[in-house]
């Protein structure tokens, strides 16, 4: 790295600075995404409940945040010749629109039997799309192959402290909006976003408390949080396909460090949340996006009479194969 | 009627000074929703589209407005023995939840082949539900012997100048929030929402010009307005199922006056517009609510370039029973 700047925000778990920077950097860029609520689901759960809606963010999903951090803070030599990831998801589309704001190539590793409608969003954001067998290591294999040939910039989609920093600038936005929150309730899947709002809680409302919410087929967070050490995901199985992902090394000590529990929902609670919000809110949300609403639900006791803000994490699904 | 100021309400088209009134009235009770803005169906009709989003008003529509605001406007001795209507759709929901914060009963008549679903809610909000053929003859003589049995008031879902006033807030609402509005797309069924709409632009944004949208199955406000006289409508036949009404005395006079066209889309071209605002806006909208999307796609050539609000209705479907 040639900026001082860049490598420190490379190295470092963001401090406040870090994450304003961030914010500063991106926000002519995103979505400063609504926060709603609704008062049947208030009722429901006996509590009052503040939604962050980043599934009308750009792309889709929160993602955006920290690809178009990492992107835009990375120095003009690393980068020139473009950025690279592997992914089938939100992370996929959101490095690619990052990428060709800021003008240089987005090199996307997908396996091939992505749906192609993940593709065609992909290749719609002017990336190039390279298939791989749909395997880790092949994904991993076919990254480092396509870093080699072509010198792009790997972009990681939460082990990196540029992309949780951008993460960590929705539940700033949102702490800005409400006043008094007693709780953030956070989906985790590599932990990009629960760290990034466990981060933003801590500097800018440390009386609120961050919890992940996970699903049961995917509780590699939960194990890993209560083992003191990272249990990666073996054979993963939930509805909620944004949280297939284990905890990295980047984003597991700060989840250690300042987010106070993680609890599991099963794919039905997630299904039922999800047709909650839907039905109660009149907005699309990914099953992933759901899994808050359904920890909610679940631990009562926990959450009654309090004021909890959730973040919805993203809202793309197809429309032609809906849980319900 | 005892009171002059509801009294000169009932009878006269609303001028500003009614809508202001009507909005001060409802304000503490309704949601001001947002307007929402999406580049990508920007770049789909190349131009600039504002959507107020009443699917998120309460009871998911923007009847609550105009029912809301004929409740709390009469007068007590008028009002007392309750609110009595016949509705199947948005509009009894929203008369049931106005009489419940007045603290009176609602009537609803309902036909008794309505779903399940909308009766629950209805129900829901303490509404007495008296079920009736599923005829406009059974729905009106039901209403009359209700009418008269309990001393209810009736409110009729859009002939009623207290209701067009309502609904004009929306409007009001839209333009304080963006200016420059070149055209404004309403859907139009009985008229309560279009003529509210055209009141509104004409009083409070002169410049702006207001649309109707109407589907090609229930085109009888389309047809009305170009031969010059209420044409009912017969055996409508739409997935747009809250357009299914013909104009009425007091409607219809508006529109004429105010509005500058109407124009038909089909269903093939309705859903296919609901489905574009569902992926791409991550929001649920119900069918009627899409109509003016489907019109503004479908004239590319009157509606490219231009800064437009859409008013997207309501979001009250059936997501098990979904049209794509």
């Amino acid at each position: 790295m040639t900026s001082e700047t860049s490598s420190e925000s490379l190295n470092k778990i963001p401090d406040p600075d870090m994450i304003r920077e961030a914010a500063r950097r991106i926000y002519p860029y995103i979505h400063r995404t609504p926060v709603l609520t609704c008062s049947s689901l208030d009722e429901l759960t006996k509590s009052k409940l503040f939604f962050k809606c980043e599934n009308f963010q750009k792309v889709g999903a929160f993602k955006f945040r920290g690809a178009s951090n990492a992107v835009l803070s990375t120095p003009q030599n690393i980068i020139e010749k473009g950025v690279a990831t592997h992914s089938s998801g939100n992370h996929a589309q959101a490095l690619a629109l990052a990428a060709r704001l800021r003008g240089v190539k987005a090199y996307i590793v997908m396996p091939e039997n992505a749906p192609t409608v993940k593709k065609q969003a992909v290749a719609g954001y002017g990336a190039e799309i390279i298939e791989c067998a749909p395997t880790l290591d092949s994904r991993e294999s076919t990254l480092k192959q396509v870093v080699f040939e072509t010198g792009a910039h790997f972009v990681h989609p939460y082990n990196d402290y540029r992309i949780i920093a951008g993460q960590a600038t929705c539940a700033m936005e949102l702490l800005e909006k409400v006043n008094d929150l007693e709780f953030i309730v956070a989906p985790v899947g590599g932990g990009g976003l629960l760290s990034g709002t466990a981060l933003s809680a801590t500097w800018f409302a440390p009386g609120t408390s961050v919890f992940g919410a996970e699903p049961t087929g995917a509780d590699d967070a939960c194990q890993s949080l209560h083992s003191g050490k990272i249990i990666p995901s073996v054979h993963p199985e939930t509805v909620a396909d944004g949280l297939l992902t284990s905890l990295g090394e980047k984003t597991f000590p700060i989840i250690q460090q300042y987010v106070k529990d993680i609890y599991t929902v099963s794919d039905d609670e997630i299904i039922m949340a999800m047709r909650w919000i839907w039905e109660r809110m009149n907005i699309i949300v990914e099953p992933s996006a759901a899994v808050p609403l359904a920890v909610v639900i679940k631990h009562q006791k926990l959450f009654k009479g309090k004021r909890i803000g959730i973040i919805l994490s993203g809202g793309n699904v197809d429309l032609s194969k809906l849980p319900f």
